[in-house]
């Protein structure tokens, strides 16, 4: 099943981790009147297109780039989604 | 069904949208040797904990606190997941 590939990738803050960026967007949230939201992480969401040779390779080789380049493995956890495309 | 909600938030620029930071992205993992990477689209995860009468009134907030603060409707696309928590 070789081809092209697409991969969802999730970022998120270890849950330990402080998330200023998303505290203010919880004070923003609450000062436009959405007073019932009461926490708000902020994480990335990216979108990668690939080719490989089976389902399996583009599995490893997302896994390997997430770890070495798109997450920070010291503050920060990823998953990812991925379909042939 | 009041209670607490959890909503998980996909921001992602819209496709006719240029993306240089996924473009970095893309060239520095070819740079690292995944060169099989064609394309790479960084968007915004975003975690909101919510409270909210039922799921359909938790639903039209998170909508509107989409439109209205979270994503930007001029180049941003956004969908979200809701779930009882």
């Amino acid at each position: 099943m070789g081809g092209q590939y697409s991969a969802q990738v999730y970022i998120t803050l270890r849950p330990s981790v402080l998330d200023p960026a998303g505290a203010a967007v919880q004070v923003g949230l609450v000062n436009l009147g959405y007073d019932m939201v009461s926490q708000v992480r902020i994480g990335k969401y990216i979108q990668l297109t690939l080719e490989a040779p089976s389902l399996e390779l583009a599995h490893r080789e997302v896994d390997r780039a997430c770890s070495q380049l798109l997450a920070n493995p010291v503050i920060e956890d990823y998953r990812f989604d991925l379909t042939a495309s």
